[in-house]
């Protein structure tokens, strides 16, 4: 299979070093990448200009896994009005657009999908698409974000404030620079509006979701949790109540130790899935990296020919978003 | 499509409530039981003879749920030669009988699954068999029993002694009046057997892989592995070593608290995957019980046109096994 890549970052080069593990059961024609002239492998075939990926026949599955959200949505919207499948990681982007991306791809015939863009190499979309598929699925509760959950899991065990975790956390790569999109729970939210959507069929426009970081976490928050016998984690839920109301929230919650997010530490992610006839179910591994999330990537470009089927029972009605 | 079921205990039962929920996706045109004088649901199509089910032509896939190994075995085998489609929930026969039964099914083009028989709800066959399909797997271990995961857990939270949990666990059919099978680890070795094959495409024979069972387990081991700072849980584990060699083994161990086995609690049952690019990986849920068995049979009827893979790179060679 044929392939262009946008991005050359984390989940670009994992895709890129998976590919030649496996010793290029996808063959990567192109790369796109913004800057061409930074320091980069030798002999990869980088491009500036999109359209030798987007223009190029042969092409057949593009992978979009750019920074930049805006730029990333118009590649994405073109390759697949050019009839190209997309496989994306960019869950900004994703949340903001998902019914119409979707709806686009039917159009065009092709597919989208998107594990890495949920818990990196946890394939949990795959699992609601399909092993749920007719499952009554009630609730989705993640720990997301792996930047928040290792400086929550450093403040816990080493008694360290907010500031020290952080500042930890970006000298060890686990945070960037900027963090706000990690602290403030943005990264947290757009994944799950892309849960909501894969579990219920419902696009809950992000920012209509009650959000809550954990910039304000204090030593006596996390002390407060302990003398409950829990943990304080970061905890993006989404529940479908009665009469088709979904409720979504991201916030810092205290998680007791029989809770089996309790137990996920550090920079890892969890999904737990609560439903009627096989659950509850739940859902570990590694939510970020290069490997983990080219991981996910590859399995999409596995089953690229299997669309997500996000058609819910709930899908039907136009459910009311209760946040809070 | 029309389906032939044998057994009707909790795994029978189970598929037939889903079949029912799911408003009869699947029609289930007759169940196979030894005693059909039993007080069972009026109106069901019950028959005593096999043939009813083996031959009839109209029915495309069997569903092999009964607690009798070596009429399962021939049960399996007979619908397999009359090319019909296997899904079975009965790990004992198939730890003993797994590359014959393959065997069997590819020479009739026909598939088996038996995604019930590890880890009842939850779909780790599927996702070693599909997600993990190119990943390299070093190991597996799982919590796999949720019998003597309930009476360890009893044991370790309220100080029962072994003979007091059983005796409790008996009483709240968690577990059977003969429990041998779940107390001596046989059951979980059983399972071990099926996730070796499926991640490694090696046949370990059940009766060589070292068992070690919770009988002998004392108030004593409970209280030192909580001084340790773990808890003592039962584990399978299968482990590839270097050069082709396989380990695998059941017993007690103490389980540290930073390992994701640690949190599994009471009757729940969990798998954690090692693997090179995309792991460690944790999957969890509901070991047992109707509806999550028959949630799992049930994805396998809606997925009997996609036989398993079970080719991984272990296979070409003949590892050798390394108990204890």
């Amino acid at each position: 299979m044929n392939i262009g890549l946008f991005g050359f970052g984390t989940v670009g080069s994992g895709v890129y070093d998976i590919a030649q593990r496996r010793q290029q059961a996808h063959r990567i024609l192109a790369i796109g990448v913004k800057s061409p002239e930074k320091p980069r492998p030798a002999g990869l075939p980088f491009t500036r200009d999109p359209e030798v990926i987007l223009a190029d026949a042969r092409i057949h599955t593009v992978i979009e896994a750019i920074s930049d959200t805006e730029v990333g949505y118009q590649l994405v919207r073109t390759a697949l009005e050019r009839g190209k499948h997309v496989v994306s990681a960019s869950k900004a982007l994703l949340a903001l657009h998902l019914p119409e991306l979707h709806e686009l791809a039917a159009q065009h015939g092709v597919s989208l999908r998107y594990e890495a863009a949920v818990g990196g190499a946890i394939p949990v979309l795959d699992t609601i698409d399909r092993y749920l598929a007719h499952e009554p699925i009630t609730a989705i509760r993640g720990i997301l974000n792996g930047t928040t959950n290792y400086i929550l899991t450093r403040m816990e065990r080493e008694g360290l404030a907010f500031e020290q975790a952080l500042a930890d956390a970006q000298r060890l790569g686990f945070a960037e620079l900027d963090p706000s999109a990690d602290v403030d729970g943005l990264d947290a939210r757009n994944k799950l509006v892309l849960l909501a959507y894969q579990a219920f069929g419902v696009h809950l426009p992000p920012q209509q979701i009650s959000t809550t970081g954990i910039r304000s976490v204090s030593r006596a928050d996390i002390l407060a949790a302990r003398a409950q016998g829990g943990a304080l984690k970061l905890v993006a839920e989404v529940r479908a109540l009665p009469e088709g109301t979904i409720q979504a929230r991201v916030a810092p919650q205290v998680v007791t130790a029989d809770d089996p997010l309790y137990a996920v530490a550090f920079e890892r992610n969890a999904v737990a899935i609560e439903s009627e006839w096989g659950g509850p179910f739940l859902l570990g591994g590694r939510g970020a990296g290069a490997l983990p999330t080219g991981t996910a990537v590859t399995f999409d470009l596995d089953h690229i020919d299997q669309p997500y089927r996000v058609t819910r029972r709930l899908a039907a009605a136009t459910p009311a978003l209760v946040t809070g």
